[in-house]
């Protein structure tokens, strides 16, 4: 991971203080209950997110460099640890929803506990060993907005279990409100021929597995200048293309078959009408919105029966190169609508919509290491590396993602049928 | 089921609000998130028993017999139900384990909005009518009953689960306290040969499986006048009982296999030494107290290898015919030690110890109609008959029975491999 | 075991004789593709049950008594095992249909090896040993009885598994042909109350699951005279007895879901008739002959539905003292049928039909030790005693059981969910 | 795909001769018997390898364009059709092991029927049609040589599966002979940096999956001149390569301790030595010839531990138009060695050993569509598209790849965790 220089450990702390207590926020609406719940094996309790954030600093910060630090609880490193081998032995991820202990009071007093120590350890004096401390403190953030994506997602999916699907914000906004942005002037957008450097490049923080920027070359290829909606999703389902094998990968034609999958996940259909389950209580499906909740597999097959492709990964990227920014009414977590929303873009420069937020992008390019890809020794080696088989890379972001988290060469990876993410469609022209 | 006449409402009052209570009191120890665990399918969570034993009496005897009765929620019909099929469908068992909500507090409110409609109901004028809901009201209470043996059996196998290995009553006594009373005289009582009458006389409540007093032959044979201690059960494990196939039933052997059964359930080895985790938390295993949390095939394997054997259940109810008594100082749920003790009799003139509470003794009967079984017709009729496959009978009730609850005539019934009730061994002669 | 005296050996000799060829002439029809099917678990193909029951003799008899016997392959003892632990490792049973070799021819070639070597046994001079070889020798030809019987029922599932639904014995006559016989004159017998001898008496062949005749006590009841037919079930399946789950046990109608049962086993619905699977090929389901190829819990249910129920095995046995007998045209193996055939006396004496042969009687009783059962030290004591577990006893056999090998006092056990056998339904009246 | 212009149809029907011919030589060693075995879902028996081989020329060729031909049998299109949604149901991938009928020599007399019907469609009048079959025709022939490739693979794993470890080619010279031919001169070869054109060009046949060539960018590398050795592969064992996570991916690991993955497939130790199962029967690893069986995960570790990596595919493609060739001694299926040889060029002039035959090479590239990919229409169109996912390309054929099938451009593809091809390993350098 590569990090700026910091000025002063004053704007860390600043951040460091801002992160750790949105965590907490996005807890506030849940029961204890809530917060022990693992319905299926890809989800994570609530309380554990917030243990295993907390974890991460004490692991790797408190514990190795503030002398004085007093671990919180002996057994909490087996608890909370995630996948790290390094570091020993662990709670096994199907069963992290067996722990009804520690109590959620209890991890929340192990968040103040870290959360002090960090803080005496951001004031102490600068020295030529802070450099370092303030990477480890950087990817403790940056690990920690992943886990409040994650968060959102998994207590989606938790709240949508229930019978009784309860609103994890009631008194918010709608998720549909009137579009006020502009739209696109052109439906597609060219993106010529050539050698694209792909990778992170300059001074800002990346993961590893963005590194090592090398070139590509591409040929030329048109984008969609939006995202795939709702109401063109539908009329995929309604000309049959849950049901026609000519527009699946065989392993996806498997899939819904043995799932019965007949519409995005949190679909249902009730009096002839398509609702979804939000983050706001069950919700007439927004038809200008961009469709979510889709796997790869669903996101390949609608490309096929469009007559139309997935972008790869590199694509993507010297799209953004061309095209990104970040308009200021972008739709991260910070917007609270917890939804995609519609096209909508603040500056009329703009001529792609949706590029970061609303929806990570399925591309159709494998999770793979960049050429010259390292990984770092010990267990901070273990972040991206060994997960690189059998997975997809997703672009761009989405609503559940922090706006300071995402950036354009950012490689997100889920395996080929997951549907618990915000995840989208972006079109590109054969 | 048979319900003895009732003088008054007023006992049975009084007796509806000592059980209700009992079963509030028994999850006090428990923090929210406890109560909604699932660590295997055959647990429930506390909360779930908290409701489900409300919506019996909702279900039986307000909904069809009180007019003024307001729904407390129209979905907990659908969360609470456990098996009746009569009733429509429901909460899947297994995914139990995913509802959160209602939290804690509603299902509390819910109990009391229950209880005091049923103090309407049966604060109200007597009536012919009333005898029948007398013995709905009875079997409602005997089925709370149950679930209390249930809730302490779930909560030890939850609490058991974590790492932290939690007290769920740290201030109790010890288990293995100092034996005051006194030890049967003889090791073998012998019961005769002849006809005996098996199954439920007279006015007292029992279930419907224990109907129909009939005649059965039995040879005459002796029984053990205490359960097979843990330290017996030690020696059978030293001897590598554990390792060998000629004790073990074929699918037993094949569990031990797969399972890496070594112990009984809840048994560690810490420096040469066994532990065993108890509702009070990691303690010594008590040599002279009766071993538990075995399945039926180890028990059949441990009668194998002292060269003895089961009784059927027909013989060990000849054997509380000629033996039974209730101890001052027996053993049961009120006792709050949680844990089986060693053999000991409040009076001398009792030939045989333990045969109510402390431990269910397995049988090597199936669970199976006793002629002229009938069921009743609708919903109750699903309470008994319809489990009467693949299970083995245990008799005697435990240290986590209601001293109320249990009688000699009273049928229990689990899978052969289970292990995580109150389970022991009592052996008869060849 | 127990076994009457032989006068001399050449009587048994021309038995073992008989009875081996008996074996090959069943797989006779068969390819050498067919003999080595394993399509489901409890299935074995019929190549290993030409081994298998060779390497009984070799290794019980020929091994340990024959002193200048020479071992046919050094491995057979390992790939034709079935489940005996005492004699070491085994080829595991779910993977039998993974063995090609040795090719069948081989395996024929290795049963006249042990012929030979068996028939200089049974030629050599009696002795007092002699006896108790007999007793073996009988022991191995009532094994490889049993195994006929399993030959015909694998075979029968082997090939129904294939699109093209070979006919095994394709020249054989019809199954349903024109009853001859007579007809019970009532339909229902009554056994009076009393105390009944249980079990094996006198000095023919048994199992030791049928040893110590010891004393029931049964209430009077009746039995239906003769088998629940096609016409019959096929009324309790229009009547939507698959669908109700008010007839069934629990374990069962989680069954009838999953599986999706809606007829016994090899019934397919054309055209609005029903046919099923034969030995014959596919023929036309015959109304007046037997239902067969069910499991317990559809005969459980058929008979709930009926308003009557099933016998205990106690009854049966009971039942088949008072009315038993052999009529010379029994619908065994010999007679080719492979088919239960409609009710059909050869003498009016009989008041009972189809006792003994036709189809397995499913009873309502577990598989359970008799009083004082002990099994044999060594390999023979794996017989049957490790078994007495979660099976429900048949009585009286089936078309597809050896006449000289079926016996009122006989115990069959399959586990509840089975219907590749055999099996068919008698009623009691409650 | 793409065919070369056919002069005349008497090449083709030779073509076709031989090719048919060689697939029956294949299965001439096996027993009836062997030809049925499906020991895991992944082989196929070689019966239905023999029927599916000849079913695609009866369904692509015959039935649509030879008016006179007589269908052989009604049912054989569903029991040979093998995933082709297009043409309609058929036997479950999982099932075709329950197949014994019908026999062999009917599966024999079906290639015989189709063979015929084939030599009359290739001598036939030329016409402007017959271009487009002579398409299909050679789609079909390289279809059969596949099949050829997976019939050896499958076979040595159907009879390794037997405890009698039979030999499939006993009399054949053994595999690992004297080496008379030349080795590289220099360890690693140097590709250069630059932009390469990968994909087939020119007029020979290829894939669909092969096609529109494109420029792909690539830094300088540096590749082994030959496979890994076994001797190599024993070091990375010896030194804990299979108990070490830091080597693995986590997917990798999670199979390691499952399966307890210890060496290669096939591979046993007894008495201190290393052997394996080869289909000369068992037989001492040969230190110098390459490693083969072993899944992507080991090939992968095994980089990581010796501190090099893998190609991608595109880096093996560059790397063989520099360095390929075919040398007259090359290990393929015609030398029936059937199994990888050490390095061993005919020709000085080669730098670069085993890149054709011997052991397909694993690239840590993910089979995904080349630009521009589209599948034709109609069933031929599933024969390649509908996998990419979760797969990786390996190249450069093996010692069961037959000559005439493999070139420089062909994308094999396996899931990470298969073992039972003939797989190896070549290095990069970081």
């Amino acid at each position: 991971m590569v990090t700026p220089p910091i000025g002063h450990s004053a704007a860390l702390l600043a951040r460091f203080q801002t992160i750790r207590k949105q965590t907490e926020s996005l807890c506030a609406p849940l029961t204890p209950e809530d917060t022990v719940m693992q319905p299926m094996v890809d989800v994570s309790p609530p309380k554990w997110h917030l243990g295993h954030t907390t974890w991460f600093f004490e692991t790797f910060l408190l514990k190795p460099h503030l002398p004085a630090y007093t671990e919180f609880h002996a057994q909490y490193a087996f608890l909370f640890n995630s996948y790290y081998n390094t570091l020993g032995s662990r709670v096994n991820r199907a069963e992290r929803g067996t722990l009804s202990r520690p109590p959620l009071a209890e991890v929340l007093a192990y968040r103040q506990h870290v959360n002090q120590a960090m803080e005496t350890l951001l004031q102490s004096e600068l020295s030529e060993k802070q450099a370092d401390l303030a990477a480890l403190i950087e990817l403790g953030l940056q690990h920690e907005q992943q886990h409040q994506e994650l968060l959102i997602t998994d207590i989606k999916y938790i709240l949508s279990c229930n019978p009784l699907l309860p609103e994890y914000l009631p008194e918010e906004s709608p998720v549909s409100g009137p579009i006020s942005g502009k739209q696109p002037k052109n439906e597609w957008v060219t993106v010529p021929e050539g050698l694209y450097t792909i990778g992170h490049q300059g001074d800002g923080f990346c993961f590893d597995n963005e590194l090592n920027p090398h070139q590509v070359f591409l040929a030329e290829f048109k984008a969609r200048a939006w995202l795939v909606t709702n109401q063109e999703f539908l009329q995929f389902m309604e000309a049959g293309g849950y049901e026609n094998f000519v527009y699946w990968l065989a392993e996806g034609w498997d899939l819904v078959q043995q799932q019965q999958w007949q519409a995005p996940l949190y679909w249902v259909q009730q009096d002839g009408h398509w609702y979804h389950y939000t983050l706001h209580g069950l919700q007439q499906v927004d038809l200008q919105a961009p469709v979510t909740h889709i796997s790869f597999y669903e996101a390949l097959a609608y490309a096929n029966w469009s007559g139309h492709r997935l972008l790869t990964e590199f694509e993507w990227e010297a799209l953004a190169q061309l095209h990104a920014g970040t308009p200021a009414a972008g739709n991260f977590l910070e917007s609270r609508r917890m939804q995609p929303q519609a096209a909508c873009l603040a500056d009329e420069n703009f001529a792609v919509a949706q590029l970061l937020g609303d929806a990570w992008e399925w591309t159709y390019s494998a999770y793979l290491p960049y050429p010259g890809f390292t990984t770092a020794p010990g267990a901070v080696g273990e972040y991206n590396g060994k997960f690189m088989i059998n997975q997809m890379v997703l672009r761009g972001g989405s609503c559940a993602t922090p706006q300071s988290h995402i950036r354009t060469t950012y490689r997100n990876f889920f395996h080929a049928d997951k549907r618990w993410q915000f995840t989208g469609i972006r079109l590109a022209q054969r």
